[in-house]
């Protein structure tokens, strides 16, 4: 069995962001030479997550004000007794999924014909990590 | 480490539908000759997605109806002005998430007594994929 | 490739709960010997869910209060034509998602500075049960 562990940093600009990241988790299944396995794609960080969906501006906007009626920014959440201000961060990464794992298959990402791999932040303006791992051989 | 890589289809007669696939993964996992190890089930269309929960019409009955409360269809989607009318299942999908890591123990599928994996269809009547991937040993 | 198997046994004091296992899962890792690999952990009762976020009481009240909202307690589910009480325990079960994948690197559990691992009862005072599997090498 083989193994690659990658991890990708991100520092967004905007609070909340969603980052195609599909081409950087390729190259790393390329680097792995892994041709039959897996690739766990996973936020690290607890107010981050991971969409597997489609990369159109209006669907992405979409989203993000679905998770924000959920779990509305700007409330006053128990966990702001902490002195924290991003309890919706953390409800949206819940809602979302923190992590996918992805199919390799003959060597390339097994993805559907329409399927791109999002970073989604909730509360960025600051360092945060995504681990990759792949397995297989 | 052994690995098998199998599709299943679906065209879906309903636009929205949840499908039992536990019997024909379960076949799938069984034709691998794997004994321990995972089973991925991901839903490659981003319309659709993987559910495992409890065969029962009520219930299943009550997640269409959550789903739907919490991400309607007909309702105006930005997502919409590239002429489609599906943005709520690219939302139940995201929801519900779009994929389920399987063990396989001593050769058989290690579900709860309970357990069963469904196809969750959010816009159907035509042609979707799912991809099922076995590694282990 | 190596693999280990374990399951943890819950019967909760109370219906709902959210219980730290992140040192029982990184137990289980260690005695597996596996350096590089994938540990899943995944509810078998379809009423549970595993959650990787903050050991922060105040967010622990916000997440159960954001699901009960989403899916209350009490409503009048079809699934209730049962005989069952538990609709709600169903659903937010698939809105949190019952399972997670850990990463395994360099013998430990690869998770981010802040992700702890929690089993999520949902409809608890009962004997339920997780599994741990871990593959790799």
């Amino acid at each position: 069995m083989k193994s690659t562990t990658e991890y990708l940093w991100f520092s967004t600009k905007d609070r909340r962001e969603l980052i195609n990241i599909t081409d950087e988790v390729g190259k790393i299944v390329t680097k792995s030479s892994v041709k039959e396995g897996f690739c766990l794609v996973s936020a690290m960080h607890i107010t981050a997550g991971i969409w597997v969906n489609d990369e159109e501006d209006g669907l992405k906007a979409d989203l993000m004000e679905l998770l924000d009626q959920l779990a509305p920014f700007g409330k006053d959440y128990r966990h702001h007794r902490t002195g924290e201000d991003n309890g919706d961060a953390h409800l949206k990464r819940t809602l979302m999924h923190h992590q996918a794992v992805l199919p390799i298959t003959k060597g390339k990402l097994d993805l559907g014909p329409w399927e791109q791999v999002f970073y989604a932040e909730f509360d960025g303006q600051r360092k945060k990590r995504v681990v990759i791992k792949v397995i297989g051989e």
